[in-house]
C-alpha cells in the first residue's frame, strides 16, 4: 500500500529513474468528465529537466502515454493508467554509486530496508517518480476546476532570500518569474543564488506557499483524515520536503484574544474577518482560503567530494557525477501543486458520503 | 474511516465530549505481550485536566476500562477495547453555544458538514478525544518498549518565551517541571506566561520537541507512507496542531555541502556525523534518533467577549462560559508522546512484511 | 484491520464470549439520520439465546448501550459506540476446555496463529461476536429503509428436509414459524429435526435464501469489489457459513441460450425477463432483486465424546460440557439480515463518488 | 479502490479489452526474490486465445512487459508494474453493441453507474483483464513456491457431466487433457460438449475445484478477514464465477457428530481425521489441504439472435459479432489460481504481523 496515495480518489505510482518507464494507475476518478490531455502534457512540462537555466541540463521528452480509462474524450470511470518512458540515461554516470551510500540520500536505508542497492540515479527514490504525481495531479485539477476550485504556488525564500512578510500574492507578478516569485527583485536575487550554487557544486533549499481558493466548507474529515494531515502527509511525501505548516503555523507570537478569527456575515455567507486558521478549523474547511507553507532542504546531490561508507562497511571517499539540479525548486513547485490537488479531489469525494 | 488511525495496529475512537464515554478499539495490537495496566493508567492521568496549576480545575476521574483482548494479562491478538466514562459535566456552562460558533473552533465547520450542532463542549472535537490516542499510545509504548524504543517530548517554547537554540534535551533536568522543559528557568517563566494568560482569560500557544531514540535503519514505506508522511499525518490530527518539522525542517539557512549527513563507521554500525536529516531519509529511518518539532497554536476557547455569528446567521456576540485550559501545553505533551508511539508500532509491524 | 467491515460505513467490532462486553464503533455512518432505538433492540432479541426451544437453554439480557455518535435522536455524523454486557458466563463449564481443542473450532488455528489459549467459550470466535453485526446492521437497515429497501432472509433447509424448488417466498407465510420458512409443513418437520438433534446432542447444518428487493442499478464496483465479493466476504466471515452462491449459483444445468437474462423495457424501465443473474451483472446492482444461497454446517458444538488433542501434544478425549444450540438456525438469520445490510449501505455510499 | 486486489501484497490493475494495453501495478511485493519472467510469460500463455480447440480462434500475442521493481533479476521492494498491449481487435464487429445492451452482460450495469458506453469487447468488464490477475497471480506463485505451498485447479463438471464423487485429484492423469479433469474418459465427453456448444452458438458453464497443498496452521486473519473470505472476495470477482464454497460448502447432509474433523497426533504435528473444514477452521488455516470450489456460468456472449433493449430505451433485437469462448473453462483455470496465489501471498504477510 505504499505507493497508493488516496482514498477514493487513488494513485498508484511506479517506476525508477533509470528503469523502463514510470507512471501510475489513477482509480476512483469521477466517470464523464471531458479529459484536457493538452493540460496534462503542460503541467508534465513544467516539471521537466532543463526547462529553466537554473536547473539540470539534461533534457527528457516526457511525454506521457495514457493506456485506459479515456473513451472518445472523457473518463469512463476505469482507472486510468499511464507512462513516461525514460530516455536519456547515463546510467554509466552512476557506477560509482554502485558500491557506495550518497549522504542525504535515501541509498542506504533502502539498502537497509530491502537488501538492495539499484543504484542508478536513486531508483524508486530519484525524483523522477513525481512524474506520476504531476499526471495524476493534472487529472485531478481538471476536476477542481468543474468545481471553482483554483490552486497557486510560490517561490517565498531561497537560502536566505525570503520576501517581505507583507509582500502581496499577486499570481500575474509572480507569473513575470520562474520561480513563481511574488517579488520580482527578490526573485531576480534568488535565481542569481541558484546559478551560483550551480556554479559551486552546492544546492540550497528554499519555502514554498500555496493557496487554495474555492473550496466550499465541509470537505475534510474529522480525527484521522483531517484536511491539514491529508495534506501534511501528501506534502512530507514529496522528496526534500522537511515542514509542513497551515495557517498560522510556527508562528505563536499572537494571544488567543488576537489569534482567534471572528465570524461575520457577508452577502449571506459566513465569513471570518482573520484567517489564522488557514481556512481549515477542526480538520474541516470552512470557506476561507486555504493556504499553507513548505520547507524543502538543499538538494542532497552535489558534486563536491563526500565522505561516505560502503557496502563492504568501511569509510570511503564518494565523489557524484552527474547532472543536478542545485536547488529543488522551480521544478517542485507543479509537484506541490499537483499534490494539493490529489488531496484535495479525494477529500471532496470523501464528503460526499457523510449523508445519505 | 476518519475515525481510524494506522495501517496494521489501528485505533478506532470514539466518544464526545459530554456523551456516555470516550474510548477506542484497537486492532492488530501483537499478541503475546504482557500489558501493565498501570503504566496505561498512568500516561492516561498525565493528560488529566485538574493534574497542573496551569490548567483548568475541572476534575475528572478518567479510569480506563478494558472490555476484551486481554487474557490473563496478556495480549491475545483480539481487538482490545476501552472506554472512559464521561463525569463531571457542566453541560449547562455550554447552553449559550447552541445557537452560536465559537471562533476558531470547529463548532461552525462541523455544522457545515453535518448539518447537525452538538453544542456540548465541542462534542467530538473536543480534546477529550485524546483519551483514546493516549491509552492506545500506552499500549503502542509496552510494545516498543520490548523492541528498546525510548520517546520523549519536550517543551521549547510558549508565546515568545523560547529556549535556547542549543540547549541540551536532559530528560533529568525535564522531569524538574510540568511543562517537560530542558531550560529550568525558562520553563519558570514559561509558566508564569501561562498562569498570566489564564488570569487575563487569554490564552497562548506553544512549540514542542520530540526526540525518538533506538529505531533502527529500516522502518517507514516509501512513496505515500513515508515516515514523516505518517508522522506529520498523526501529529497534525492533534487539535490544535499547526505545524510539523523534522529534521533541519524550516531552517534552511545551510547549503548542500553543509547540510548533507556525512556517513561514517562506528563499531560496526553506519553512523551519521551531523543529524540534519532528523534520522530519516527517502521516507525510512537509518538508525539515527528521530526528531521533529511541532506548533500548537493558543487555545480557542477564552472567556472573553467575542464576535461571532449564530445559527439563524446574524452577527451577534459570544461569552464562552466553562473551564478552559489556557495553553495546550503542558497536557498535549503525552498526547504527542501517543502519537509517536502509535505511528511507529504501526510502521514497524509494516516493516516486517517487506520480506519473505 | 481484521476486525473492520467495510469502506466507507464501517464497523471495528469487539469482544469475546466470556469477557467484560462485546460491541463494537460504527464509522461513517451518514449524519442527520433519526435513529430509531426500538428497532435496533428489537433486532437484537431476534439472535438472542433462549428466544426459541429450538436453541440453548441460556438466557441473555443482551440490551445495547450506545455510547457516543447520536444527539437528541439524530446520527452526528461521529462514530457510533455501542456495547452489550456479557453476563450469565458459566465460564467454569469450559474449564475442561483449557488444555484441550475443540474439533472443527477455532481453539487450535487460533491457539497456532496467536500462541495463547483463551478457552472461554470460543473467545472472539464465539457467536457472540455476531451481536456487533447485529447492531450495525440494524444502523444501516434504518439507512436502507430510506431508500426503500428491504433485506428478507429465509430457511431453505435443514439437514436433508428442503423445500421444493417452486415454493414461492411469501414474507407473511414465512413469519409464521421461527425459521422463517416459506413452507410451513416443512417448517414443522425442520423445527422436529432440531429438537431431535437436541436430543441426541447431535447438531445439523442447514441453508439460507436471502432475497434484497429495492436496490436501484449501479450499485457494487467493478473488478475488487464487485458486489457478489464484498456480499460473499460479509456471508462467509459469519461463523459456520460454508457456502455462498448468488443468481443461479452452483446450478449449471442451462446453457447460454437459456440462462441469459433477457432485457425488455416495462414503464420506461430497463427489466429482465428472467432473473438467473441474482440482479447482479459485471459487480454492478441492474435494479432486479439480488437474492443469494448461503450454506451453514452443523453447529461443531456437541456434548458427545469426541477425539481431539490437547496443548501437550497428546491424544485424548473430549467431553464438551456447555449450553449449545443444535443448529446455528434460526438466529442466524438476523445475522445474515445485518451482514446483507452492512454491505448494501457500503456499496450504496460507494456509489456515490463514481460522478463528481 | 475498487481496481486493488490485497492488503499489503496488492495488485492495481487497469485496461479496456479494445484500449491501448492491459496490465497492472503490484506493491507490496516482497524484496529480494529471484524473478523467473518464463514461468510467468507461460502463465500467461495458459489462458491466451486461441491455445486451445475449445475456445475462440482470436490469436492474441500477449507478451507481458515488466516495467519496474526488478534490478539485475530480483525483486527490489519497489511496485512492479506490467503491461500487455493489445492487438488483433476487431472493433468494428462491436460497432452492434454502440447502441445496444448484451443481457447478462455488464454493458447496461456500466451505463446505468459511469453514464459512459465503451461497447468495444466490453471495454473494462472483458475477460481480458484477467490478464493482470494471471501475472500477478505468477509473481505471487514464485513467491509461495519458496514457503513450500501448490496450488492446483481441476474441472470437475461441464453442462451436466460432471466426474464421479469419489474420482480422485490426480495431477499427472489430469495434465493429460485441457481441461485439467481428473478423469480422462469424462474430459473427452466434457470437451465434446464444448465443441458441440459453439458449433450451436451456444455456451455452457462448468465447476472447478481447487487445491491447495503446504499452507501452515496461523494464515487468514479472524473476522473480517478470514480467509474464506478472502478467497470467496477475489473468486467471485472473476467474470462469470458465480459460486464459492470451500470443505463440506453446501453439501449439509452429514450431522455434526459426523461432519467435526476430529484432531489427532502424527509425527508431532497436529492433523484431523477427516477434512469437512477444507483446511480452514475460524478463518485461519489449520494446516490441511485448503480445497474449495467454485460454479462458472454459461459465458453471456452467444452469436445467437437475443431479446435487448437500447440505449433510447426501446426494445430490440441483437445478434452479437465477435468470437467468443463457448465455455469459460479451460481458460479461467490459470485465473483461478492466479488469484488463490494473490490471496495466499496477501493472507501470509498479513500473518507475520500478529506478533512483535
Amino acid at each position: 500500500m505504499s505507493n497508493t496515495f488516496g482514498h477514493i480518489f487513488r494513485l498508484s505510482s511506479f517506476g525508477e529513474s533509470h528503469g523502463a518507464a514510470v507512471g501510475g494507475v489513477i482509480d476512483g476518478y469521477p466517470a464523464g468528465l471531458h479529459i484536457d490531455l493538452d493540460f496534462i502534457q503542460a503541467q508534465l512540462d513544467r516539471r521537466r529537466p532543463g526547462s529553466t537555466a537554473m536547473g539540470t541540463n539534461r533534457k527528457e521528452a516526457d511525454r506521457v502515454e495514457i493506456l485506459s480509462g479515456i473513451f472518445e474524450g472523457k473518463s469512463t470511470g476505469a482507472p486510468i493508467a499511464f507512462l513516461v518512458r525514460n530516455s536519456n540515461q547515463h546510467s554509466q554516470d552512476y557506477d560509482s554509486l554502485r558500491n557506495t551510500f550518497r549522504p542525504s540520500h535515501a541509498d542506504y536505508t533502502y539498502y537497509s530496508k530491502y537488501g538492495i542497492r539499484d543504484h542508478r540515479g536513486g531508483g524508486r527514490s530519484s525524483a523522477r517518480e513525481s512524474i506520476a504525481r504531476v499526471v495524476a495531479g493534472a487529472f485531478a485539477q481538471l476536476a477542481l476546476r468543474e468545481l471553482g476550485i483554483s490552486i497557486e504556488v510560490f517561490t517565498t525564500r531561497i537560502g536566505d532570500i525570503a520576501i517581505d512578510k507583507d509582500c502581496i500574492f499577486d499570481s500575474q507578478v509572480a507569473q513575470g518569474n520562474e520561480l513563481h516569485c511574488p517579488d520580482p527583485a527578490k526573485a531576480a536575487d534568488m535565481q542569481a543564488l541558484i546559478l551560483r550554487m550551480k556554479e559551486e557544486q552546492d544546492s540550497v533549499g528554499g519555502l514554498v506557499h500555496c493557496i487554495v481558493k474555492g473550496v466550499p466548507a465541509g470537505w475534510g474529515e474529522p480525527h484521522a483524515l483531517k484536511l491539514q494531515s491529508l495534506l501534511a502527509a501528501a506534502m512530507l511525501s514529496i522528496p526534500a520536503c522537511k515542514g509542513f505548516e497551515y495557517g498560522s503555523g510556527f508562528d505563536i507570537s499572537l494571544h488567543g484574544s488576537q489569534a482567534n478569527d471572528a465570524f461575520f456575515m457577508e452577502n449571506g455567507k459566513v465569513r471570518t474577518r482573520t484567517n489564522h486558521s488557514g481556512g481549515i478549523q477542526g480538520g474541516i474547511s470552512n470557506g476561507e482560503d486555504i493556504y499553507f507553507n513548505l520547507a524543502f532542504k538543499p538538494i542532497a546531490s552535489i558534486s563536491r567530494e563526500q565522505e561516505s561508507v560502503n557496502l563492504q562497511g568501511e569509510n570511503c571517499q564518494l565523489l557524484i557525477k552527474g547532472r543536478h539540479d542545485p536547488c529543488v525548486l522551480p521544478r517542485v513547485l507543479p509537484v506541490v501543486e499537483a499534490m494539493t490537488a490529489i488531496t484535495l479531489l479525494d477529500a471532496y469525494l470523501l464528503s460526499k458520503t457523510s449523508h445519505l
